[in-house]
């Protein structure tokens, strides 16, 4: 993991945020090749749950809504962690995280929690701890100039509310008809206590949520048929079954309105966590929100003549989790062997064997990668090489992101390109002044190709938009 | 322009945040086809700005950052307001717009402002205003439990901030060398006294932001590369030369450190205003930086051996405004005659005359129109043709948003789709069957071609992606 988050730095892919004044804990920003890489998954996202539906529309919310909302959806009262302090160190903690690293389960009473007896402090040791105490996570603003309690609002910790409190509206003006679905990318604030496993849990976050509402009943149905459709975006997106696990929640682990629950798992480094939730969570938050607004949320069917409030299934992944997954599934040392033949796994901390060169690579799945395709001619100072790279460049650069390089040894340029992921290289050579063909790299196999260039972008779009991985064999 | 808000609501572009539970001032949800068209001025400004250039890279940087950028900044002490209060009505107001809608011109002092004598409350006239008080327009919020001055921080007013403290960092990952630009889109707040003007004024709003980094001296030559750039661009969204300006800032308008400064307008209906500011701000942000966080942030040129801190050339436009632009551009109610001829424009509060019908049509540039191409087999009872329809339809899917029809009269139906701007209409009918010809309706002029399925997407192609307006003529 810290070489990767190293790489992360040094490429561009993720920084500290506000780095130059010491940072803020649980805040990052993504550099040129990580604001790339969240686009990708962003769109691959909004295309699969709604440009190729005709059964899901968009939303875009604000962030800060009616505080009522938060009243209404329960976060106000309840969307609390509970905390605990060390009284000799003064390290704050989640008292249930505090508990679990010791093999210990925090204790639930009718005023709140309770530590179990023999806890300590995992920093200094100490038994000086205080009774744990509930902490909402919303962060809190003011909006107008005076901070008194009828000013305040919150940023949203979940986007999911602003699709619902918009239920008949858009229900109104889309023409859709249940069962249908509202999907939504925004950003998300949580005031977590231990921001954690760099990116994996921030204050800040983004996440991509999608509301399908539902008939009453047909609920175990659609949670299946979404669980399948979710798992299956998984892996076109590059993180493979074998690194995925679903987490079913047995009954007693259910919110109390809830008949099903599945969270999508990926075996991160630092253990196998959770990119996403699908919940079945029947008809809590539409009648939340009609018993609080007073508004209906009711649906009527044309056809049948009925009246009722849909059911809804809810899958909601984080951008920056899958960003995170498909960083940490990329990432490889490999020994290559400096002539041909077959690449090895490196072993941590050994230097290559002889004849080897160890290489870092980025193996996303092409439609994941920042960048397509570097285009690099051959030498620099032939005028003629370099002005027929252009004109190839600029073709490609028209459809896709890509790099232009035309310094260095073209093995040093491979492997600028193999550690930043750019699944295709394209040299432009003295052959191509002649019959303009172009040899094209696969950044995986690192096989080559000759190929003419008005075959490039076919091929390319092939492989790049497809789950096929390579473009060259 | 309450017609298009209307419409707006009706079509489902734009709603209040929180309606259901009477909204909240200065906040605005983006419906199904407002998130779309928002999604294509983003991938547009991204396009133009970032992927189709060498020397622009992009950041997605965090909405709360140390709180130390706003110190270094300015915004914690001058990013201010001045707020008035009538006593008797209680209303508030911002002082400067107070005085300017009475012809008055608030007046500066030593310790901040003072409204001129005969200063009224525009909403009851009362003279008893209290004076004018600065007021910070940064929301606030605290990380962390403890609602304590340590942990204070603030939703960022501006997306420009981030790029400033990660230039040191981007400039060491990308291989760029001045001039070069970082660019980012994202959520600024901005807690204003009166949010006004539809979503034109709104606390919570969308900034796409460039920093182009310069050679000290050359700020006049780039500025007018950027403006010129900038105003190409409004060009290619459907923004008419007609309809926008250029402000320039006379010196005694400019801040202390800035040498240019041009404003895009836009002639909206409730005034000409600004959509994007383009800045000369000299090397001010980066130096306050380098003071604040004592790390340097000089560039060192490797060929020519200077070292400076570079200036910057700052294109910082709004997507919410820019968004209403091409709304209020877009939006037209037109005389129809009823069999063949010309169009009229209709005239407000007035009936069609004989032989018209009144249309209502969202005249948007193909780029920008949400749904691109909407599909109607002519009838829905015939399974062949409607099977036929859903083939045409499958594969321009692929490519773009589409809309399926295939209830009521083709005349309705075409209606439907000119008042959310879909350009295209594709009509599948009986001779299709026969020879795999569809008819091709354009949005603006109303005519039709006849075309063979398979010229369909590259003439759409074409005409969505280049600035043409029609493609069937």
């Amino acid at each position: 993991m810290d070489a990767l988050v190293s790489l992360c730095k040094r490429r561009g892919f993720i920084f500290q945020s506000s780095e130059i004044y010491d940072g803020i804990n649980g805040f990052w920003d993504y550099g040129p090749l990580g604001c790339e890489l969240k686009r990708n998954i962003r769109d691959s996202w909004w295309r699969d749950v709604v440009q190729l539906r005709e059964d899901v529309v968009g939303l875009d919310s604000s962030i800060i809504m009616n505080p009522r909302v938060w009243e209404a959806s329960g976060h106000t009262a309840g969307f609390v962690d509970p905390m605990v302090d060390c009284r000799d160190c003064r390290k704050r903690f989640r008292a249930d995280m505090l508990c679990e690293e010791q093999g210990l389960q925090l204790e639930k009473t009718d005023q709140g929690f309770r530590l179990p007896a023999g806890t300590v402090c995992t920093a200094c040791k100490s038994k000086n701890l205080t009774e744990p105490r509930a902490f909402n996570l919303m962060f809190k603003t003011f909006i107008g100039p005076v901070e008194e309690d009828a000013s305040v609002a919150y940023l949203r910790p979940e986007t999911a509310q602003g699709i619902f409190v918009q239920f008949q509206n858009i229900l109104a003006v889309s023409r859709q008809k249940v069962p249908f679905g509202i999907a939504q990318i925004g950003k998300a604030f949580r005031n977590e206590i231990n921001p954690r496993n760099f990116t994996f849990r921030s204050r800040e976050f983004e996440q991509m949520e999608l509301e399908f509402f539902i008939k009453p009943g047909d609920d175990a149905q659609w949670h299946a048929y979404w669980v399948e459709q979710r798992m299956a975006w998984y892996n076109r997106i590059g993180l493979p079954p074998a690194r995925l696990q679903q987490y079913v929640y047995p009954q007693s682990e259910l919110a109390h309105y809830a008949s099903a629950c599945v969270d999508v798992m990926y075996e991160f480094p630092f253990g196998v966590q959770e990119l996403e939730g699908i919940a079945a969570r029947g008809n809590y938050d539409l009648s939340r929100h009609q018993e609080y607004s007073r508004k209906s949320m009711e649906y009527f069917n044309q056809e049948t003549k009925e009246r009722f409030i849909p059911h809804v299934i809810e899958p909601s992944a984080g951008v920056d989790r899958v960003a995170l997954a498909v960083l940490c599934e990329a990432y490889r040392e490999e020994w290559v062997p400096k002539g041909e033949g077959e690449t090895l796994q490196a072993e941590f901390g050994k230097p290559p064997p002889a004849g080897y060169e160890l290489r870092t690579v980025m193996r996303f799945a092409p439609a994941m990668a920042p960048i397509k395709v570097a285009v690099f001619p051959l030498v620099k100072n032939k005028p003629e090489l370099v002005s027929k790279a252009r004109e190839v460049f600029d073709m490609l650069r028209d459809v896709w992101p890509c790099f232009w390089d035309q310094t260095g040894a073209i093995g040093r340029r491979y492997r600028r390109q193999d550690e930043i992921g750019t699944p295709f290289g394209v040299t432009v050579d003295f052959d191509t002044l002649e019959d303009n063909t172009v040899t094209l790299r696969d950044r995986d196999t690192m096989r080559q190709i000759r190929l003419p260039i008005n075959e490039l972008l076919p091929r390319l779009a092939g492989a790049i938009r497809g789950s096929a991985p390579t473009a060259a064999e």
